[in-house]
């Protein structure tokens, strides 16, 4: 069965006080790298998987895209990025990537922030990414980095009697697979995947990679939220774009 | 200066008996692996830059390759090579390939097996590389893998009192640059960068990525060499193949 995690109430509303925060990671860290990469828009058309609130569809549609779908498998989600934005051409559906029907070479440019970690079958979903993609179209995704879901589930730092990091701790890396850790509420599940097995994906599905990051924090950054500063010495995220050859 | 370790002749001779031993990391984890991702060589111009001993490199020859060329900057490293491996095909040069003079688009296949990570300025490496290679040609490399050169000359692994790794230690990723570590002989100089400034540089200088392996050891090297089984859990070398576009 497909994780919808998000409709967990009591995950959601928890989720919502992090993100309401003016100061948190994806604010920080995750998206500025993000949409350094993305595409011009203008006249192109849009799928957000795991759009969330809505944020970056609607962006989308303000760079002048022709049409911008945003699904995402939580109620709570769709109805949330409904409420807060509104276009003619833009349009939010609730439903897994993996049962939607997408028309061949339908799409110029798919992204995905911090979603696809908790999809199981990545071999399925990037082909079918590739399957919707036109020709020269663009996949723009962000997932927890390998180093970091390589340990999930187990103790992750390694710090000093006052707390200190001394060391992040990374066993498993090569044993890949489901990982259940405690992330707002307990039981929250996330795949991990090799940094080998997520690009020659995308490579074995005809997609040419174009640019990884391994985003760092600014000094900026560091100076509104401290604890960022621990991505100085492990990345969290991975954030790769790939284009339809 | 460039490194030249391999002139160390104390280090030297570790490292030949190292080698010499049936069962070791090269035969057993890198070597199966990189050889996988050759591609046919009949009539191609190759270069293997850090030949060593040059086994490889008379491999090439034995696979058809027009004329292969094995620079070393180690003087014990380029006489072993002439000594073991003499074909009229076949050159031998003790030289550092920043120094080296290569024709633009002269060569089908540039090859190195474990020597990238010695050498300071990986983007002159890789530019000067991609000057080299025609049209379609293969870069075929592998290096120490990003994970186990980020923490060197820091201890990279938690036992408990018994000596088992409980974790492999992982602290600096982002902190790119030298390491310096003890590694049969003191002050060996290695230099971390990032899994993606490495895929980013063969991107930026127009080589298409088309294959990445972290190696895993076998059910049959594990039987031969039992300490390998710790690849399981944190891979330590990473070979990529390239092709130019």
């Amino acid at each position: 069965m497909k994780q919808n995690i998000y409709d967990n109430n009591e995950f959601f509303q928890q989720y919502k006080a992090l993100r309401a925060r003016e100061n948190n990671y994806n604010n920080l860290l995750e998206q500025p790298n993000f949409l350094t990469l993305v595409p011009a828009l203008k006249d192109k058309v849009v799928l957000d998987i795991g759009c969330g609130m809505g944020g970056f569809a609607a962006a989308c549609v303000n760079q002048g895209a022709r049409h911008v779908t945003g699904i995402d498998i939580s109620a709570n989600m769709i109805a949330t990025a409904k409420s807060l934005h509104t276009y003619e051409n833009l349009t939010f559906e609730q439903a897994a990537f993996e049962d939607l029907i997408v028309p061949t070479a339908s799409i110029d440019f798919i992204s995905s922030s911090l979603a696809f970690h908790y999809i199981a079958d990545f071999s399925q979903l990037i082909k079918k990414i590739s399957v919707a993609l036109r020709s020269d179209g663009i996949l723009l995704f962000s997932i927890e980095h390998p180093i970091a879901t390589s340990n999930k589930a187990n103790e992750y730092s390694i710090t000093d009697e006052t707390g200190n990091i001394l060391h992040f701790a990374l066993d498993n890396y090569q044993n890949e697979g489901l990982r259940t850790q405690h992330w707002l509420v307990d039981n929250v599940m996330t795949y991990h995947r090799t940094m080998s097995t997520v690009l020659n994906t995308l490579i074995d599905n005809g997609l040419k990679i174009e640019k990884i990051i391994e985003p760092m924090p600014t000094d900026e950054a560091i100076a509104k939220l401290p604890s960022i500063q621990k991505e100085l010495r492990r990345p969290s995220f991975l954030i790769v774009r790939a284009r339809k050859v």
